[in-house]
């Protein structure tokens, strides 16, 4: 499969990522990821789970919460190599609390021939920068 | 190459990128990135960072900084497929400005042989958890 195919395929899917949280749908969730024991899955602030069973877990809470979050996605770049495939973008969010960006890195990786999420990280962009150490 | 000689050489780059980000070695940390326009850095709290010359002057900018930090890598995965590696973990940090831990997500390819930091992303674990949506 050409690697232009291949673009698309992961640009989909990273659409349908950000689709399944607007609608809370833990279906739509689970059936985009990998349900390894080495997929890894950062959200804002907290720690890293490992694993899907932590993973799909924590989709389940954050789907059962008060939260309605709409997001605008921006400033994706997609990166790609054989079998690998990793996204950067901001998420930008519209929520009933306020608004914010997180900044996000998606890895997505093919699996027996079908492109799956391995690994989620997000985190806040401060307001104000300030030069802190990473 | 043996799988197993990459694992080994990709996690002595990872513990080289902490060595260099402990002594402040612009140089040393240069040398371990690739030098790329698609390269990506989020330090903890700040937009994304694209290319190697707005990575490069981030890192000369923290270096250039007060703080003085002391790591201890924890809890640590590596994750690798070909061409492409990623490591999670937690930098636990000693500051004099206190403690606090980072979930970090490194990703390195091989590029003309030889493997190199692609992506670097940094965030902020809260002391106590809530469930934030992502």
């Amino acid at each position: 499969m050409s690697h232009e195919v291949d673009q698309r395929i992961v640009g989909e899917l990273n659409r349908r990522f950000y689709a399944a949280h607007e609608s809370k749908d833990i279906a739509a969730m689970s059936e985009l990821w990998s349900h390894g024991p080495d997929v890894v899955c950062i959200h804002p602030g907290w720690p890293i789970l490992r694993g899907w069973a932590a993973v799909g877990e924590s989709w389940r809470r954050i789907f059962a919460g008060p939260s309605d979050n709409q997001f605008i996605v921006t400033n994706d770049q997609l990166n790609i190599a054989d079998g690998i495939a990793w996204i950067t973008l901001d998420e930008n969010l519209m929520s009933a609390g306020g608004t914010g960006t997180i900044a996000a890195t998606n890895v997505f990786a093919k699996i027996d021939g079908r492109w799956k999420v391995v690994h989620h990280h997000g985190s806040p962009v401060a307001t104000r920068r300030s030069v802190a150490s990473p």
